[in-house]
């Protein structure tokens, strides 16, 4: 490969089918199926390889994942073929035209030398759905919300998430992982009912550890139904251990909406200073 | 059967997987699924029969469909078992209990005896979603958003169907039958580019004859693209025959939102009303 050109890919898909982000022999994964459409749109000779913002379990969607990939120069500027579009024009249309109906990938831009999807991030933003009422569900919505038995007061779910924002050791929330850091800071956590009915959280850190968003909503879940109080959550945080009262809850109401990046000049210097916290060794 | 409870369903599915809401022997139909969990939940030695608001075709969806079926008496109270909830609050979680996954019944309600899910409703609200970019594109709505290939203007697309509101014979927009009129009142009909960049229609008429909205959008969304004149589905209108240039638009972007039904004290002269007008002979 001569000249690289780094390109930004942000990506909407229906977690369902997928098992996961990360491609693993002999599943079917995000990442598999989006390398496999760009190495043909490229006519690249090996798979492309991606760098990820949020590597989403099996089951969990996403309207804002951001991905970046680094690809030949010529096969860049071949992508619009004989029209007068330019390769980030023309990509989008190309990939929908390989890509399963379950993922999009909504734009493509040529990033800076700096950037990097997953470290040059300063926040990812999460949602939760949740339907506390059979009059609530929306049968075009099961697939991205999950029903709960009791009624639920999003007041006091917000309440109790207030105590947990901040910057925190959220090992009580993290399925821990030998030598990974579980500190995190928590930009925002709070609750709505939405005018559909639905009880949504939105869910806001500089990065998260795996099963935290499902976790902490889990810990919001019993403080909605009103069976725990509204410092419950904060007495586990503070616990620092994996609370067995704590659900995870499933995968199917999360999804990835947004991800952050601070302006091109701060990339590089954003992704050596994430590195050198997150990293272990 | 003794004494009779006219009852009353506010119902919600996902259309995809039925051949629409009428019965037909070897198709699985809503109102072949919503009669047999009737049936199950109430002991009926018979399927429990429906009258519906609105009969939707294949693939189209609703939110607020409204239905009405008479129930033997013994049966309806015999519903909450041994729990201390009327009829009314135990059938929908009942009914969940038996139905799949892509419909619910939300509400259920003893009517009062003039009414009539059909011929005492005034009105009937139905949503159609276009999105008009790759960008807007969400995999998670994709089996009720229909995609366009020209960017859409909903202004002009507004003043397009402002044309159009009133009394008038929809039968250029109707699939003609035999002795049917195609007289209708067209309350409303706009469109508005929401939040998530998906271009909505709502489209509010007294009642609807068969594939009346699928084709007044798919005279609506060439003016969108600016490939017709704003003045083009009026003079369609005029013409009172079907127009080749207009295409009935696919039936997942539809779904059948609101029913509107009059004060109880009216319901039966409503109902008189419509049936004088709307049946043959």
């Amino acid at each position: 490969m001569g000249e690289v050109v780094r390109v930004r890919l942000d990506l909407a898909y229906d977690g369902t089918d997928f098992s996961g982000w990360a491609a693993q022999p002999g599943r079917r994964t995000v990442e598999g199926e989006l390398s496999a459409a760009l190495s043909t749109v490229l006519r690249s000779p090996e798979p492309v390889r991606l760098t990820v913002a949020g590597r989403t379990d099996a089951g969990v969607h996403a309207r804002g994942q951001v991905a970046h990939a680094d690809v030949d120069g010529e096969a860049w500027r071949l992508v619009p073929g004989r029209s007068d579009r330019s390769p980030e024009e023309a990509l989008p249309t190309r990939l929908a035209g390989v890509l399963p109906s379950d993922m999009t990938v909504a734009r493509v831009a040529r990033a800076h030398a700096g950037f990097d999807a997953r470290f040059s991030a300063t926040s990812r933003r999460y949602l939760y759905r949740l339907a506390d009422d059979v009059s609530v569900h929306d049968p075009l919505r099961r697939r991205d919300t999950v029903s709960v038995r009791g009624h639920l007061d999003p007041h006091a779910m917000s309440d109790a998430a207030y105590l947990l924002v901040g910057l925190h050791d959220f090992a009580a929330f993290c399925k821990q992982r030998e030598g990974a850091t579980t500190v995190r800071t928590l930009l925002a956590l709070s609750w709505e009912r939405q005018r559909d009915g639905v009880v949504a959280g939105t869910v806001v850190a500089d990065a998260f550890c795996h099963s935290m968003v499902r976790s902490l909503v889990g810990a919001l879940v019993p403080v909605g139904e009103g069976r725990r109080d509204v410092d419950w959550p904060a007495a586990v945080l503070t616990g620092a251990v994996r609370d067995p009262g704590v659900r995870v809850m499933p995968p199917h109401g999360l999804s990835l909406e947004e991800v952050t990046y601070p302006p091109d000049a701060e990339l590089a210097a954003r992704a050596l200073a994430t590195r050198a916290t997150r990293i272990p060794g």
